[in-house]
């Protein structure tokens, strides 16, 4: 079954849910697979890609700074309100992790919203996936190998707390794209999401966050994670770090 | 501005939110839309319209019992997973709120989720209204009576903390109808909701409550839910009691 979930609080909401309610063989799901489409496993499929060992979210600053205080080489990117943090290498402009900067390198990564919800959804599944438009195909081609009775969770970072127009596009494109191949029961979120994209087809990046990047002067990564299937690649988290599959 | 809620338990999460990192302006909004269209505010909206002299909102059983306990006279209705509760008069079936049972009588009504939803909704705003297919137009009229610059926050009550997909329909046909008259700000979940009838265009009663309402054989309330503005009235919920405004 699909489930999606609208944003990395109500995860945690279901998580104590179920921890009461359901019956252990659903506690936890076999998948979860995160998405912060603007911009953070954007940026982080494109770091991979370019050549990054892996990149290790954390959820708030402090640790970011202690990680690189003991790792030196490690590079620090991240943001706050969609800007580059103080002190840190780089902000979480996809432009950033090129690969002159960061190929062979290890980046600590902390952002608002994204780097939370990948440290959630590896709570309620042991398999974590990173799913954006620039690798859609790649997470669609994954996921279809997976048999109808498999519970995914696709995990929509959202805007602080409040649902992301652009990440559930991402997560209906997901289901399309399942669904064309193999019947998947469904979630009443999940048939929203799916919905939603049949109906726009392409990406539609006019929610709040993608116009307060605009208003940040950000326009050059919007088309960028528009990019539908600009990378083929997986990307898992395990043990902490984020890395590329195969 | 026109906010849209995808379960209760987001409003609360909200709630604590705007406590600490809002300012005091919007702290609370104009005005709450509350929608269970399966069946709850679609039950109270038909009681209502047979002449029920109000319907008393609860959370919890023993509430309700205690409530009617103190006033036998009352009609004490409500459900627990869609079916009447032991030794109650009447359950959330809006057939059962027939005139001949209900005119002139003071309704006690406790459900698993839409009575919840209205008790949350007036602790972010003082004017309530109830919403439902049933009363879709003379709730979108009243809402375009209002300035681009209400807060207005329309709450899905959903099904156990998940978003219910026919309470996002209810909500993005009253954001079409109110934005086909008067231009507003739209969250995110408003644009999801709002994009989702655009592309549904009519009631799809086909998520997972409305499956399990099939199951228990509520086949004939599903058809009924779904009539769009089988009666004008507006529900507004104040001082513990939803009545009928004019």
């Amino acid at each position: 079954m699909l489930y999606t979930f609208f944003n990395y609080k109500e995860v945690e909401l279901f998580e104590r849910k179920i921890d009461s309610e359901v019956p252990d063989v659903i506690k936890y799901f076999d998948i979860s697979v995160v998405i912060d489409v603007l911009r953070a496993t954007s940026t982080i499929i494109t770091a991979l890609s370019n050549g990054a060992t892996c990149v290790i979210p954390v959820s708030d600053i402090a640790q970011a700074l202690s990680l690189k205080y003991y790792n030196p080489g490690y590079l620090l990117g991240g943001e706050r309100g969609g800007q580059k943090i103080e002190g840190f290498d780089l902000g979480n402009s996809p432009f950033e992790y090129d690969e002159k900067t960061v190929k062979e390198k290890t980046v600590i990564l902390t952002t608002t919203n994204g780097t939370s919800s990948i440290l959630s959804a590896s709570r309620i599944a042991q398999k974590v996936l990173l799913a954006s438009f620039l690798n859609l195909s790649s997470v669609v081609n994954m996921l279809s190998g997976y048999d109808a009775y498999t519970n995914i969770a696709i995990i929509c970072a959202g805007n602080n707390g409040e649902a992301s127009y652009e990440d559930i596009q991402v997560a209906g494109a997901i289901i399309f794209g399942i669904v064309r191949k193999r019947s998947h029961r469904l979630s009443d979120s999940s048939i929203i999401a799916l919905k939603l994209w049949e109906s726009l087809k392409r990406p539609d990046f006019s929610g709040e966050h993608a116009h307060r990047l605009r208003e940040l002067g950000f326009e050059k990564d919007l088309e960028f994670c528009q990019m539908i299937d600009h990378f083929r690649l997986i990307a898992k988290f395990e043990n902490g770090k984020i890395v590329k599959i195969g």
